[in-house]
């Protein structure tokens, strides 16, 4: 294996970014009125709309005198937001990655509620994106925590008070090693040739919530593994910080 | 049957239109990139994202030395778009409305297409519903005839310069008996109470692509039919008028 | 647009008619004796079995304590009833024509049925095509609504007396613009080369249920339309003298 | 085991048979135009609707290169064909029985019939059940033969006149125990109440091409089972006098 | 026809068997821990896993009050277990097939069952066959019987003491002429050319519960059936035989 | 989040296993014939069938002339390998924790391969779970890899001999914290009480394929990662040893 390339100052992506930069990102809360949560997330050319939707009933598969209540996340590309365009997943089969990218999504976002806090009710989060350039899945989360927090203030009021909802805030970032060096937040371009591609969920506070790293065309040592939590560690502080601003008052901690 | 109440002077909508008002409608092309058309419309609190693909080859049905292209039109509502959520069409069962309205896009958008001088190709246009407050299917339709066209200019190299692709435009509006009243351009609450449900699809030459007029909690008169003719032939020329203005330059027509 | 061609003094259609005739029909009430209505209509060579079957409980999606009845139809061809043969829609696809048929038949019953007179019931009306000729969906609602009259019938003891289930009778005739020319109940030889194909439902009263024009290869104007109107009142008139004459004694109206 | 009762002097079914009789049975042939074999069987009030229809090319699983012909069949229930209804199966799900029902009539017509002979095109058999009233899938095989040789006489002027396509006739019949007497062709409710529930398959001349005897309350000895044989043929033998008739010309063989 | 063949002295079979041979057999017990029922059995090279679970509630199907239980099978052939792999039946279609087979297995076993000694519980006897050489349905209804007495066996302190829930035992074997000689317990080797295909279920008294004969290439006479029925009832006792050793003292019946 | 509890003197596991221990594995080889590959792999009570076949056309996604081979997995639990048993995947559905580990199985077992040494042909590897008591997606990914070497054995003659098909060799283990307890090699009861439940798949040489911690009740530190990371190293060595010994003169490499 080659070690991998750690040189910076003389590189530079398509973007015109650093290794260790993340695209811009712009978030809009309430971007639509018909879901309590409502967040057009954007990451460069990456658009994600996530809505979240308040069910006062539960999934079949719980049982009926539950008194815990459930968050899950549906993931979905729509057709143009890809070129050549991307079939839609009517014909009753959802795709793996598909699958997968959603579990993700759900888990992550459950790690930080306090599910018996919340009640016998079901929040689903839906990430629909928009135009897709890399990071789909990551930024779902991101934007995910944002209009859950804002479906969660919806209902505030059939919420007993001394119970937080949440636990602490979640984000996610992606990176890889592409031609043997490290790149955070990587774009479409980037990923297709990642050699080891990546993904991080932590919460707000520093600790993990879900360490993905998968070799595509080489395995890595435990050095790079280690390399790559320190970049995500710094990723994901810029991140918590956008999604509090956005929140405003709505960030369920005070300082 | 009770006549139509024709007296507009005291008579308000929620929003405040007069029964003959459409909602404020907003156009942003190239909302994203991927797709080589793409366009964001808006009319009141209904939001349909039309993008419109290029596949340089023909569907399997068609036949291999076929030399005329073809345009499909595919309909989406996010789940995110309603309250309360609607599921999506993901278990292998595309619903029944879904179905009848992407066809009736699709029949739309081809009858103002000269598919002989598209060539073998088919464009795809995706109507996804971000936010759904009634009308979405004629809105699909104005919105992506403007898809469309950006697509198709997105070609034009590769188009035989001397037969125009688009024989005229094409825009759809929605109109409704509510309370024995008759209005254009249904919002959702009034659609859910109306008696006679209609939508007509007409040329930018004032001909008619398709009339529907349905009958939903009374039966309807033959004048009551030429008054929503009347009502819609008005509705589609500011449609018309508002498609030209966003389309600008490549608007395919000169005066 | 080429004027309509309206000069019929010689033209001949395939089996003889002028622009104006309708098919020979003939109606066999109580074909089979499992279901209480079981109709086989023909027209020309077009073949419906309409059967009505009374479940006398309500879909899954109404409400437990509705004391509304429901009216839905379920639209089939046989797989022998074409050439080349019709695939069956087997493999959890139903075709989007199918769909679009069977919700319009569906309707088209409803809109004459006063559903609380019904009481807390559904009735499925089945129009499965023994052979298609043209026309299979407007011939499923001519004899669709008379095999619902005997279903109704056959239930007639549990039902209020005083409150009539049916407000009026409806049936349903195409025409089309078949090389300019205007001719009514098409045939499928004359079918495919329709440049508008319409379908009009109206009542037994004369007003409208449903009206339908889609331009197929070229638009048409508001005189245009006007004459189809004109047309579809006249066979809508010799259907529901049929179907009177065919329910006999069970037609729910006296003179 | 109690011993089957044999007595037959005072005993009287339903309709009035004794237990060697088979159900009146009138058969149609050419009863639609569509497809080349349409064949009406009625036996009872069980009444099938049997097509043969012949595509030109051979199924997707032959080798492309094939020169024998294949022969298929598919067997349905309308909806409107029992009391109560039976639910289409549409939802991508053919259950176990119709599977089971269809791929016997398949290989039951396929046993008479020289593949090779036939060339390489596909004869699909569709039996559409219009009234069930009992023995559905013998009276399928029976009418489905008389609409397979129509289909093939239809083709004759393609065959190889050397080579005879059919080499004997197909009948079937069923028959069971019920309350311990051996009963012939059973309408449904003899055998809802049946022991044991045979179905046989016999050619022309007396040979066997499928033998299914099945316990249903009770199993069956040795002794039974050639009860069954000895009657099943008798009724084979009036199937196929019956047959012969009904195609009259047609029949392939000459004394 | 041509006549069996049925001289034995020079003839042998690829494994060396003479034609009334079984193929050697061994019954491995409690296999796996998870079901209380787990049966490997192997005839030759075909091996099926036979599992069976108990369900202390009724499916969907039977009414809520009922008191009889009941006994379903489910078959499946694992990929890996032909050459080449077999595709996994996933995608929403349970090939014709295999319904048919595990419609037989569950009837087959029932056949043999006091669904009312059983009580409102369900039992479902999995077959999954690890490696198919022939003969795979008529091992899985040997094997799943014997998984089925240790099901029952495991529940035996809920049964009533007085009610034995087994009627009989239940055996099965295929047998076919091949090359015109009939032959028992076919392999896959000899089953693709068999003329005539049978699979004989009896019960351990030699009655019968399902008898099953398909022509596959040529018809088959009476006296071909009884030669049939003859030499399947000594493979039965054979088989008959190894359950009850390999039950020992769960074998429901003392001498 | 409390500290993880890394005493171990005094700990005992359900089994007796001390914290870092594997559960005692068997692996036998050549289990099955139809398959070239065929491994039966057993870790305490979790045993799973490995089968490894080839395809020589690759997967219709892949370019006609494409040179390159392709490697896939399916997972599978058979109905039986639970209790309460687990229903087949069947109905047009596979959920999606079976996506998620067969996309896993894959990607691992082409992590190691040279898929140019392959060839255009496709190696599908089959691991269906006889008896589930944790970790079955670990334990298919280390049986299939000696599956897979098999399979490439048992087309030698085919491959070109100086490009060796494997890089190295791969093996997988699955580790969780435990009442806030790091224990390797889960196994049921212990994985369904996991705070933090991790699958790492390594490579014989020491180098990562994929490292999966997801958070299940609690996050987890950068330490605690660390903690996972040293003991699985240790698991996977001792699994690299068992597959040398098992494939003894097919391992592909000497010392």
């Amino acid at each position: 294996m080659s070690p991998t390339n750690t040189s910076t100052d003389e590189f530079r992506r398509r973007d015109g970014r650093s290794p260790q930069d993340l695209r811009p990102i712009t978030i809009t809360r309430k971007y639509t009125q018909a879901a309590p949560g409502s967040v057009l997330i954007r990451a460069g050319d990456t658009i994600v709309l996530c809505t979240a939707s308040v069910d006062e009933s539960l999934p079949p598969w719980m049982k009926k005198d539950e008194t815990r209540g459930w968050v899950t996340a549906e993931y979905n590309m729509l057709p143009g937001s890809t070129s050549p365009r991307k079939s839609r997943e009517r014909a009753g089969k959802v795709d793996g990655r598909t699958t997968e990218i959603q579990r993700l999504i759900g888990r992550s976002l459950r790690a930080v509620v306090n599910l018996d806090a919340l009640g016998p009710r079901q929040i689903t989060v839906d990430c629909d994106v928009l135009q897709a350039d890399g990071g789909t899945r990551t930024l779902s989360i991101t934007g995910g925590f944002i209009a859950l927090v804002d479906a969660v203030a919806s209902i505030a009021a059939k919420l007993p008070p001394q119970a937080p909802v949440f636990r602490t805030s979640v984000a996610a970032i992606s990176l890889g090693l592409v031609a043997d060096r490290l790149l955070l937040d990587l774009d479409y371009s980037e990923d297709v040739r990642a050699q080891v591609d990546s993904n991080m969920v932590m919460t707000g506070s520093g600790e993990f919530v879900e360490v993905q790293g998968t070799a595509e065309g080489r395995t890595f040592t435990r050095q790079q593994l280690a390399d790559q939590l320190d970049l995500a560690t710094t990723g994901i502080q810029q991140l918590t910080k956008l999604q509090r601003e956005a929140l405003g008052a709505v960030w369920p901690w005070s300082d």
